[in-house]
């Protein structure tokens, strides 16, 4: 039995067997052959193995994802089948050199040949054949390639990292959970492995190097802990604690139709963090009572052109009708920093979280941002929208940024197309910045919403994603309360109201902080609102108010932590 | 002509040709050749033109930095004498490929070979075979690699970047100035080109493609301005510019005996920065009160292990020898972020601002810390030593960084070693969590000194060295001011010092408002001391603590700057 500790990223526990996704080695020398036949058919053989594999890869994606995933693999079988290029390898064989070296040969020369072309099409057929050639690489070298569109029984996922493209593939029939090396309790994939509401640990360190693929494993995602080949008692009582849970999340259920009120009386709004529309069904599930964060980047991921106007409009058409009329807030593009759209071709940074990212991008390439306005704009008349501005540092970015806004609105009305009137305009607070002159963006914003996430990282200047500083990842520490204060009570001042986005708003020792100093909107992953509800219920904002008096006078954060424990029991 | 705009690095003109420091592109193809005698003369050829050069670098290496540095290239020398190599190059020539082929798969065996060795020395080894292999290729090719240290008349260098290590082996009797792609106001070669006194522009963007070596230019470090091919004209006009300038540089001399006293009578300490032990005779040159930064990080970079307790003892002795009783503040290691040291083998970050560096460092790798705590401790008896901490984050890392302090100090009592009894322990202000609870801070600090540089890039989230987001580097943002506020605030209720040592403090719209705000000590390039000195002696502390509140009023930068523009007039 081995026992690894890591972040506890996405709360559950899992019982299944270890899938490693981990790229093997594929090395191989130069040597010369004696039996040129014998090498033909070396590689006649694999390219049957890696035709066949395909295959079944293709008929596996149709099935799952349907026509468009499922046609790369057919690209991919055809270039198996190209006469020219199997019979440059063969020639190449025939100067005597193994299949591999003559592989990398042909398979960079055609590579290469098609990444010089001006058509941006025919440039990316290069990522094919190199994709291509590594399977059938893979084949030679009789080395099998992880394949996670593949998996077809229950597994926990081993990987170094997940990157979002990848975990927003992953099937949670069979993806039970997931275990990785790198990233913290707010990298992206955890993120989503709370929006997929299955555990994840992350931030292991050594996962990949010391779980061999198909071992027995738990994941106890509460703790952070991860037990390999358990004993029988261990397993047991794992299966135990499962059951557990799964009769407590029972037992919350009542709350998915009361409403979000303190014991004292006091209401708030809880709402769930979204990425795609098809999340709002697992925040009006929850019972949440709107949407806080419609995370809009993830309609830019995982394709190879920006959306089209039209394409936005439905998916925010889609996200408002289903949210009938409950308050639902949209973030702009917030693209940069740790989520890349290659086909923006943006610059390499030196450190991509203090760069050019979100509002900065958007307010220099403004097409893309009025595309975006544009389509919210036209769908605001199917809801109850807000919009509001990621990343603002400084006041004129969000006055830049409403002009912009302003500027489509007016456009549209002279087109004679419909646009809501109730729009609120607000913004993300997650800049030192923007916390420190909050009273300044009140007067001109209608909300604020406090993004705990990079508000942390900024203010502690700590990458959030990187291990060796994940110690500095405080949401108790001091300063960031301090900040949050100041949020709340310049919204308040100015008679807006102000929510919270962050990991932090369903935090059971923030909570009861966040209550005291009088957050409005708590905004969270789905699977966490009927737990914080159920917190709320059983807390007194009025005492909280008092007590929040003493807290802000503590000095550091695991005097916080305890302290609120301490009271809460 | 041609005008090139980027960021005014360093102050100063200058006029001289461009020495353009680019790597040349070294590209060959591989081709079959029918003569091989003669490729074999190419090749001899070839290798005694790189021998000449080499001779020459080493001998003008020996003149001006000494044997070690010279040392390096004689092993060069070896190389290309050495039979081995010399027959392995002719064998693979006789194979019947051109010569530039040849070197490059017999230099790559060799640089492998050595690479795979155990033992470190012989691994290095590695790096001399590509680097004289490169300019053997470079002969080949015939293309002229660019060599600082063979410049020889009065140049503007043109370049890239500036590594720090660069920069510091410029020998500034040739080197009049220098212009780069990339960087901003606070990168590291700019810092040292101030601390050079010679004049720099940064962050072009184009300079390297525009401008083409030998080209007759001129540099205008106020107005971040290039020329290039000037007219006759405006080549007598910037010169007459030089000369005035040089000529107030001789007024503002009267400043170095006077005291640092605004015009109603308060006075402060005008201090200096300084990386090097060398550095603090330009400080007393220019009449500095003090040392406010001694950045000893420069102490452990471009060598190959980290400097002894010794080595450090010695520099800080003569430091606080020359210093001669006045305030001296060292700051402990702050390696990382863009400061690296290879032979501590970090690993590579996203996000190196927000990473592993300085105090995160020095806690974690006590061995290091203890060292330079000793040698610190140990020379504080030949002057007036403070100690402050970088980047602290939270009241948890200050106070451990002090028990270690403490610790040594203790130890060296019972080795019976003498360390003076008034060190003042402080830290710096850098990170918007410590300026945010620096009320807390100031109970448990002697000092505190804002660094500027890095509390604004994290207060605004934006890069200083990354040119897309430099328009948010912004010292006069209200929320940066706020911020000093309140640490300056802080200090004083708790009965302490506060000092700046970060580019603001030199600043002439920022001095003004930190002589409002009650700042006591300004520390900065030792170039902008007398200046500073002059400016504040025209100014009311009294008047301008009046203003301080209007300009804390105001909502963004630019208003700020225009305010204060307003009042001095």
């Amino acid at each position: 039995m081995l026992e690894i500790n890591g972040v506890a990223a996405s709360n559950g526990i899992a019982l299944a067997n270890a899938y490693c996704l981990v790229e093997p080695e594929l090395s191989f020398e130069k040597y010369e052959i004696t039996n040129i036949e014998a090498e033909l058919d070396r590689l006649k053989s694999a390219i049957s193995r890696t035709k066949l594999e395909l295959e079944e890869i293709r008929d596996s994606a149709m099935l799952k994802f349907g026509e468009e995933r499922a046609a790369i693999f057919s690209a991919h079988l055809l270039i198996l089948e190209d006469p020219e290029i199997i019979s440059a390898l063969e020639a190449k064989i025939n100067e005597k050199v193994n299949a591999e070296f003559a592989l990398d040969e042909i398979a960079s020369m055609y590579a290469q040949l098609f990444e010089s072309m001006e058509n941006e099409y025919m440039k990316e057929r290069a990522a094919d054949i190199r994709d291509v050639s590594k399977r059938l690489l893979a084949h030679l070298l009789q080395i099998e390639l992880p394949d996670y569109s593949r998996i077809s029984s229950e597994v926990i996922i081993v990987a170094e990292d997940l990157t979002p493209s990848i975990t927003a593939q992953l099937d949670k029939q069979y993806v039970k959970g997931f275990v990785t090396d790198i990233g913290g309790k707010t990298s992206h994939s955890a993120i989503l492995a709370r929006a997929m509401e299955i555990p994840a640990i992350v931030g292991t360190k050594t996962a990949t190097k010391t779980i061999s693929h198909g071992s027995p494993m738990i994941i106890d995602g509460l703790n952070g802990k991860v037990v390999v080949h358990p004993t029988e008692e261990i397993h047991e009582s794992y299966r135990l604690l499962e059951r557990k849970q799964r009769e407590e999340n029972e037992l919350l259920k009542k709350y998915i139709e009361l409403p979000s009120m303190s014991a004292d009386g006091h209401s708030v709004e809880i709402a769930g963090n979204i990425g795609k529309p098809e999340d709002v069904d697992a925040v009006l599930k929850n019972g949440g009572e709107g949407i806080g964060l419609f995370r809009t980047e993830f309609l830019y991921m995982d394709r190879d052109e920006l959306p089209s106007e039209e394409e936005q409009f439905n998916a925010y058409k889609t996200v408002l009708t289903k949210m009938a009329g409950r308050q639902t807030v949209v973030r702009t593009l917030d693209i940069g920093g740790d989520k890349e759209l290659p086909y923006l071709k943006l610059p390499a940074e030196m450190n991509p979280f203090l760069g050019y990212r979100a509002i900065r991008l958007c307010l220099e390439q403004t097409e893309i941002f009025r595309t975006q306005l544009r389509a919210l704009l036209r769908a605001s008349v199917y809801g109850n929208l807000k919009i509001m501005f990621p990343m603002i540092a400084t006041l004129d970015e969000f006055r830049a940024a409403k002009a912009l806004l302003l500027e489509e609105k007016h456009k549209l009305a002279d087109e004679e197309i419909a646009v809501s009137e109730q729009i609120e305009i607000g913004m993300m607070v997650e800049i030192p910045s923007a916390a420190v002159i909050a009273d300044l963006f009140a007067q001109e914003a209608d909300f604020l919403s406090i993004g705990t996430n990079d508000l942390i990282q900024y203010t502690l200047a700590a990458d959030r994603m990187n291990e060796r500083v994940s110690y500095l990842y405080q949401p108790y520490h001091p300063a960031v309360l301090r900040l949050i204060k100041m949020v709340i009570d310049a919204a308040h001042n100015n008679g807006k109201w102000v929510g919270m986005c962050g990991e932090m708003a369903g935090d059971e020792i923030a909570v009861p902080i966040l209550l005291g100093l009088g957050l409005d909107e708590f905004s969270m992953s789905s699977s966490s609102i009927l737990k914080t509800r159920g917190l709320l219920s059983k807390l007194s904002k009025e005492k909280l108010a008092e007590q929040v008096k003493q807290i802000l006078l503590l000095k550091t954060s695991s005097e916080v932590e305890q302290y609120v424990k301490e009271v809460l029991n």
